[in-house]
Parts: C-alpha cells; sequence; structure tokens
C-alpha cells in the first residue's frame, strides 16, 4: 500500500510500505476514506520537535472496516468508521473516568500499541488499528456523502479539540466567551461555543478570510489586535472585567498571557493548544479566581455527541478544509499550511 | 476602644485606638463578639510579607451592629453578623458573577474602602464596616451560644476558604479526594469535601494530632508522608490512577507539585495556600487534562449555605479552634501559630 512518510525536516512523501496485518485478535485493518494533516503536524514537519526520519504519520481518518480481529465485537466489516487522534481501551480507568487520551493501555497512531505492535500512521491507504472496539467510532447509514464526509473527518481531532477547550472553560447558554486563535482549533472553538448556546462569540484574529469564516461559523465580535494590545479591545466589549470563557487554541506564551488578561475573575481559561514557552500568572490568576483547564483533547468521549450534530446538519466543521486533494497531494498540504496559505489540509483516497 | 495593632516581626499589641465612626452612608459599626487568626496573618508577623508598622489587623470576626449609615438596609442595629474577610457591595459584576473577592468596589479590613477611608481591623473591639449591606451576614435567632460563635466564627473566612478548594476541585458525591495540608484551611477542606458528598477522603498529614482531628472531621485514610514520598502512598490508594479531586490547601511549591502528582487524568487541583515559589507543571498538565481552579475564596458569596448548615449542626468548623483566649490573649496566639501549637487562636470579647 502506499503511505505519507517523514524523510526529515520540511520533506514528507507518499512511499509504497507494506500492507498491515491484524497482530492481536482486538486489532481492525481499516481502508481510508479521508485524511488530513494537522497543525500539531508541522512542528516535527518545522524540526520544531524531534520525529525518526522514515517515521509513518498523520493521527485523523475516516475509512472502511476491511478486517476484524476475533475479539472485536462492535465494528464489524464493511462499517463506516471515525478514528480519534489516539487509540484506547473505552474501559480502563481514565478511559471510564471520560479521558480516553490518557488511556492505560492506549497509544497514537504511528506509535506502539501496549503489546509493541507499531500502529499505522493515519495518512496512508490502509490503517492497524489496535483496540477497535474502544477507538472506532461507526457513522450510522453506511457510506457518508461526499459533502459528509469532511465534517466527519474534522471530528478525527480537530472539532473534539475545539469542544474540549469549550467544555474546560466552561462555556454555557448565554455567555460571552473569546476564542484567541483564528487557526483549524480555533475555528471549531467557535464552532463549538455557539453549540454550547453561547450568546457572544469574540475571535480574535488578524486574517481577513479567517475573520470572515470565524463569523459565518458564529463569532459575534472580531477583535484584531494581538498580544498585549488585544486586551483593552476586549475589555471595551465586556464592561471591563473580561469574558465568561476563554478558549485558549494556541498554546505559546502570548496567547496564554492574553487569555488570562481578558478572562474574567471566576472564569475559566480552556486551553487545548500544546504549551510552547507557556507560562501560568499564579498571582494574577489567584488573586482574580481565573482558572486554566483543558489539555489533550479527550476526543473519542466527545465523538458520539458530536457526531449526532454533524449527521443533523446543525454543525460542518468541514467546512475548515481549505486545501482539499488526494493521497499525493499531502506533501503540498504541508507545504500550504507550513506556510499558512491554508487553514487545513485534507485528502479524499 | 482597644484593638490589635502590629509593630514589627513577631511583635503585636492590644492597644488603644479612636472609636470608628460612620463615614459614607452604606457603613455599619460592628462590636465584635468574637475574632481570630489567620494562617495569612503569620506572613507579616514571620516578615514574609511586608507591612506598615502601626498597622491594624485581623480579618475575621462575628459581632452585633452598633450603627448603621443611611443606606443601610439589609442589616439593623442589634443584628448579630459574620463578616467575610473583604468587604463587598453584593452589586457590581464580579459580585454579581458570584466571585464578591474581586468587587470592583471592594476591599480589605484594614485597608482603605473606595472612598479612601480606611475600615478596622477585625482583631478589636469595633469595626467601622463598608458596604454592609453586602458584606455583612445576618445570623437569625439573635445572639448565639457559646458553643455555636466558634462555628460562626469559622465562616468568616477557613470554612469558606476549605469549601472553595472543593468546589474548585470539583468533589462531588462518590468522589475519592486528596487533602494537602493539615492547617486551619486543608481541615475545613475535609469538612467540605465530606460535607459535598466524598466518599473517601486522603489527608495528606504528618501531625498525630492533625490526623486524628482529620479523621474526626471525616477523613478516611491518612497518608504521613510528605512531598515525592507522599505520591506513591496516594497512588496505591487509587487503583495507580490519582484522586477525583485535589485540595492543595498550602501553596508551596512542594504542595503544588505533590498535588499534581497524585491528581488522576481528567480532574482538578482546587487551590486556596496562596502561591509561594509555587508553579504549574504545565507539559504534565496539559498531557493528563489536570486543571488548576481556585483562589481567593469568595467566602461572601458561600456564606449562606454554610451558615445554614452550621445553624443545622452539620458542620462544625469551630473544633478547629484549639487556642482561646480573650483580645489581650490574641499575641499570645499568634505566638502559638507560628511555633505550631496551635492550628488557629480565636479570641472571644
Amino acid at each position: 500500500m502506499r503511505a505519507v512518510v517523514f524523510n526529515g525536516v520540511h520533506d514528507v512523501s507518499v512511499e509504497e510500505v507494506p500492507d498491515p496485518e491484524i497482530h492481536l485478535p482486538t486489532d481492525a485493518i481499516v481502508r481510508v476514506l479521508a485524511t488530513c494533516v494537522c497543525g500539531s503536524d508541522l512542528w516535527y514537519y518545522r524540526g520544531e520537535s524531534e520525529r525518526k526520519p522514515g517515521s509513518r504519520i498523520g493521527h485523523e481518518f475516516v475509512g472502511v472496516v476491511e478486517e476484524v480481529g476475533s475479539a472485536v465485537s462492535t465494528v464489524a466489516v464493511g462499517d463506516v468508521v471515525i478514528a480519534p487522534f489516539a487509540f484506547s481501551d473505552g474501559t480502563c480507568p481514565n478511559c471510564a473516568f471520560g479521558f480516553p487520551s490518557s488511556c492505560i493501555h492506549g497509544g497514537v497512531w504511528g506509535g506502539r500499541d501496549a503489546e509493541g505492535f507499531r500502529a499505522d500512521g493515519g495518512q496512508g491507504e490502509l490503517v492497524r488499528a489496535p483496540l477497535a472496539d474502544g477507538t472506532l467510532v461507526v457513522v450510522p447509514g453506511g457510506m457518508p456523502s461526499e459533502e459528509l464526509l469532511p465534517s466527519l473527518l474534522a471530528l478525527s481531532d480537530v472539532m473534539g479539540t475545539g469542544h474540549h477547550a469549550a467544555i474546560s472553560a466552561g462555556v454555557r447558554p448565554g455567555a460571552t466567551v473569546a476564542v484567541v486563535g483564528d487557526g483549524a482549533v480555533g475555528l471549531s472553538g467557535v464552532i463549538a461555543a455557539k453549540r454550547l448556546g453561547a450568546e457572544r462569540i469574540i475571535a480574535l484574529s488578524r486574517h481577513a478570510d479567517r475573520q470572515a469564516l470565524a463569523r459565518e461559523l458564529g463569532a459575534t465580535d472580531v477583535v484584531e489586535q494581538r498580544g498585549p494590545d488585544a486586551i483593552e479591545p476586549v475589555l471595551s466589549l465586556t464592561v471591563g472585567v473580561g469574558v465568561d470563557a476563554v478558549l485558549e487554541c494556541v498554546g505559546t506564551g502570548e496567547s496564554m498571557a492574553t487569555a488570562f488578561a481578558i478572562a474574567r475573575p471566576g472564569s475559566r481559561v480552556g486551553y487545548v493548544g500544546v504549551p510552547h514557552g507557556a507560562e501560568v500568572p499564579l498571582q494574577a490568576a489567584f488573586r482574580h479566581n481565573v482558572g486554566l483547564v483543558g489539555g489533550m483533547a479527550p476526543v473519542r468521549a466527545y465523538l458520539p455527541e458530536l457526531l449526532e450534530d454533524v449527521l443533523a446538519g446543525t454543525i460542518t466543521p468541514g467546512r475548515l478544509f481549505d486545501f482539499r486533494g488526494g493521497l499525493d497531494d499531502i506533501p503540498a498540504g504541508y507545504a500550504a499550511m507550513d506556510e499558512r496559505r491554508a487553514i487545513k489540509a485534507m485528502a479524499r483516497l
């Protein structure tokens, strides 16, 4: 089969690799219908994090089950399934507590499962999915339309991550919410905040095209400034006290500082941007009871309820994919995202 | 009148000071029935924080209203009232959001009100209480019994602070909770966790007398180790994953590190110990979704519901006062708390 391989900084390519096989009775083999590139894929692409040359990459996909191990019971051959960005058994104490992202027996695509067998990356024609029962979510109704497919794919990571920011920040009906970051996760956060009933959604965005998309997705206000300059404009929209909930969708020191500065006393910063040089302003946070909640999103836990809304057409996170091609176009998708020409790149296989 | 005055490090004394007067129509004058010494009073006492020599101190008291300004409507002469550790108007956007500790027009006892007049400290015979309607909570039933008085006094700070740790950590019925810190706030946290329905309460305490009190107040388990050595014992009590909620009631670097290390993925550390050299282990917190929520407790917001339970006899936080005397004994109370001979010192006037 063919799959995307990481060769080195700014160098990924589509290569011929061995077909996956069932190793464990809990495995399934999935033929990929669509996959995409994550903002976090850019870290190794840019050399900001280590990755072994020759490794298989990608962690978001929708596909059709081609084979299942003897112990798999909730997923059958022919099912259309969504894979969250990590695999998990669904039964360990952390899964039971609602955090499959910390599954004791889980792992990540391209990494090893609990028995030491390597799982495939998500950017390829076929994927061995460990812990299929706990991991894969069946899409009812069989093969999805081409219109629906992108929104299903968005549920594998970015939509669930934006939702996690909103849940972590405690977004409630009627709330005034600020979203720091206008990338794919930030825009998913706008969708999530609207879905949870926020009345006012302030998007911090300095790109005209993303501002327009943010407004289409539910943002009621846009603040163009960034960093310290964004604080006063947000406060002036909120009688000087700050917003009821902040979605921090970047992870830098500047974005975290902005998030805390615009959060009202007693509110929470919901953070899902992996911290890069970010710090918590602990004294100010303590003085005014601004909490910090979030982390690596437990996407699998949110998938069923978000899938229901995608199928009902009430949310369409597939709109975030502004670069579309086939498997061979994925390297170009990385480049487009790296150069900020695209919000998020998707491949239809 | 007589009141306690801070003279310098390890030096407080009872002095003759001017009687307070109504300055603003929203003021009340309260004759103090009982007052106490807070762990945070020890900071200036020990020279760990700055304080002007000659300043008036104390921020916890129960008393009888002696005079009210013309605009006061919810508090009348003769009412027995509890004062939370900060004054607040009860109507500003932050008060309305449930965080009177961040009241826009508020302040602290011994500090200045929004009009620039200095409020009295709580450790004295009389106190001018600014914003009386928003601040003071009337105790129904008139003069309390000597048995009830300590528990009412505990509501002015320590009980509400322990409760805030529990609320911030998200303690729910059936939860397994750890309490870091066996001082008056930590022990209040034990009471609060039990009150909120925690099934298992693990007290981290190395003092035999405090361990015994913690167990009487609701702790089901005690871990004697401290710092890194406490982690393994707590994990072994929780199938290796950590507790559902952590109450961090100290504020040091060590206590915060312990709190995060014993919090299970997806849980929250509720912190109420003013941070002193504490840091958030952001990468680990992100990886496993351990949140940090809390801060200076909005005690006034919690007072009515906690008062109801004190009056019903379901909680008796007055048990924390293990040093009792009169106004003249307060300097000895500071010394006893400083030398860890007492958990918390109370004076009956």
